[in-house]
């Protein structure tokens, strides 16, 4: 179980987080090769636990989400327990937590405690508003950061009704700022030889991906609207009709432009006026679709890709799930992994990890999920603690 | 310019990228106190220089993501050139690029050649499908992966057309993913002494934040579809009608939705056993939908938002652009900050940083972004080269 091989082998995360935003961030750690040892409430431990769909009486969801980490329930409202809680933390390098703010500090362990105890540890706390302003103490979801942070109103069809992104970008664009943000505290730590407390809210990040959308209102005044499946200021870079399905086409300059217009056997486009540049096309950007799609239309998607890939313009299929996993490319970069576990009928398959180092292997496999518990007498005996 | 206190304090990177995956990842590390020296080609430049809305002539695109950067252009087909640009990586901790793969090893400065004469170079490299594979060498852009990474095929209305996310998640998520590998290299160099290539692709990001439609997958066989404005494990977790807008909620567990019921003097839900538990829930959405609606569209947005507050429940507005960009939270939370550039009519707002540290100060404003070449003359004065 212990360590794995990657840039981060011999740090040792403490991670009092469940569900998403902070397993996602322990998750990509322990890809990197740190230990993490999950610290869960006795009972029901981890939330996700409990959220389908399950997989020989197991949540998939959770077992995704914390591959090869260790667990320990711990009551930190018991002596006991905290004994255990403070060895750990007293061996470790990062404590991660996502819960609202100021639960830690009610049990004693908020920041100034931690640093005082333990000056080299690094906390990382990531929760709906972080832990100052007005909303600090609120609870957040990701579907709220997902309304109140903007997204929402930039994605989905104009007049259409509200749309989520189909994935939870709420809490996994918040694990990423966490990671980041431990990894560069872990970084600085070499040189100042201190821990530091990471503050990371969800609806931070959803305004810090808010890129374009953020630019065009500072300059215009006008809060921009929803865009269906095109970028606001690149022509053509949308979804276009084939005869059986959509085909993305994403010419962003005018070199691609024109090897666009000949690849549809469209070459007036080139010449014409209304589509000179990105800024004419943009300004005539349903003028070009219908061009453009009056010619795509008469052929399937498969011969439009093809066609489109042999004249070097960025194009690609609407894919779903099946065959996105099913993609040669996202196999070949070892992206579909499979967790070993002989409590499991078959193979589990999840995402692999994006960041692939030189240095290290990419394993194809992964170490189980941990049940509630599991590791609580091997973590005593290392500990020094007995029980074990 | 130079230098701001972060933990990235002291680290500097040689940034070869442009439009948005690299610019994205390097401005994270700018904000976290490393020095970012961009490194463009003669003429146009980074091509996100000409990407509108413009606000005194300038690209705000551009200058967002490029705030506080420098810039020396350079060509590297030009022997002069060349030896600046070696001079820059001789003094670097970090070389960043978003060329398509095998562009730098063209010029001579693939991995094998950049470690052989500069060993403690971490090279990280965001592309659109990585460096190896079948697709290895073809162009992509965010609308491309967003279609062949599955999460098109999880957003939007079920039956509706093909919607795309509102912002570059695409790109974004994989300058995120490079920020963390170039940070756990940098901690793993104070270990091993040496650089790693770190090696990114879009479409693999794409996989890596499908999470649980991925689980959900691999359990049913079945590739799940759009869901419109719901969460597909979790309800109530959507966004639902209101008298004069749409309101989120998100009542996760049997707690929040008997509180829920309360507030929306509903309490009859309690006991209803079609939504005892939030599976049972799950199987009765619509019905549910269809009850908490009836109620809620007896009353305004903001009636129900302080309601639910008072409550406990976690829920939100569907905000746009300038209305998150105001909310008090946002505000308090330093998420919104200003580049001041004497150049520049009036202050240009843009998203701040949402990794808040206890070690460093978190401004709130941002230093200028960079003319083309700006930098040069100072930098060549740096390096010993004369001309400056």
């Amino acid at each position: 179980m212990m360590d794995a091989a990657g840039p981060l082998s011999g740090v040792t995360v403490i991670d009092m987080t469940r569900v998403l935003a902070g397993p996602y961030c322990t998750m990509v750690l322990r890809d990197l090769g740190a230990r993490v040892i999950k610290v869960e409430p006795p009972g029901p431990g981890d939330d996700a636990r409990g959220f389908g769909p399950f997989i020989d009486g197991r949540s998939a969801y959770f077992l995704s989400l914390n591959r090869g980490k260790e667990s320990i329930a711990l009551d930190l409202k018991n002596a006991d327990d905290r004994t255990v809680f403070e060895a750990l933390l007293n061996r470790a390098d990062v404590l991660v937590e996502n819960y609202r703010a100021g639960t830690l500090e009610k049990l004693g362990y908020g920041w100034e405690a931690l640093h005082a105890t333990y000056p080299t540890l690094i906390y990382a706390a990531v929760s709906g508003f972080g832990q100052t302003g007005p909303y600090a103490a609120r609870a957040a979801y990701d579907m709220v950061v997902q309304g109140m942070g903007g997204i929402m109103s930039v994605t989905g069809w104009p007049g259409g009704e509200p749309t989520r992104v189909g994935t939870s970008v709420g809490d996994i664009t918040a694990g990423l700022f966490t990671a980041i943000g431990v990894c560069a505290s872990l970084k600085d730590r070499e040189r100042t030889g201190e821990g530091a407390m990471v503050d990371v809210g969800m609806l931070d990040c959803q305004i810090a991906i808010l890129e374009n959308a953020i630019a065009r209102y500072a300059v215009s005044g006008q809060a921009p609207g929803p865009l269906g499946a095109r970028h606001p200021s690149i022509t053509p870079f949308e979804s276009y009709r084939a005869a059986d399905g959509h085909v993305i086409i994403a010419a962003g300059n005018d070199k691609l432009f024109a090897k666009l217009a000949h690849a549809l056997g469209l070459p007036g486009l080139i010449d014409d006026p209304r589509f000179a540049d990105n800024q004419a096309r943009n300004a005539n950007v349903d003028a070009l679709k219908a061009e453009m799609e009056a010619a795509l239309t008469g052929e399937s998607v498969d011969h439009w890709l093809a066609a489109l890939e042999e004249a070097g313009v960025p194009s690609g299929p609407i894919n779903d799930v099946a065959q996105a996993l099913d993609d040669p490319q996202v196999r070949a970069r070892n992206m579909v992994v499979e967790m070993l576990d002989p409590g499991l009928a078959r193979p589990l398959i999840m995402a692999g990890n994006p960041i692939k180092s030189s240095a290290y292997p990419d394993p194809s496999t992964r170490p189980p999920a941990p049940a509630l518990d599991q590791h609580r007498a091997a973590l005593l005996r290392e500990l020094g603690l007995g029980e074990g």
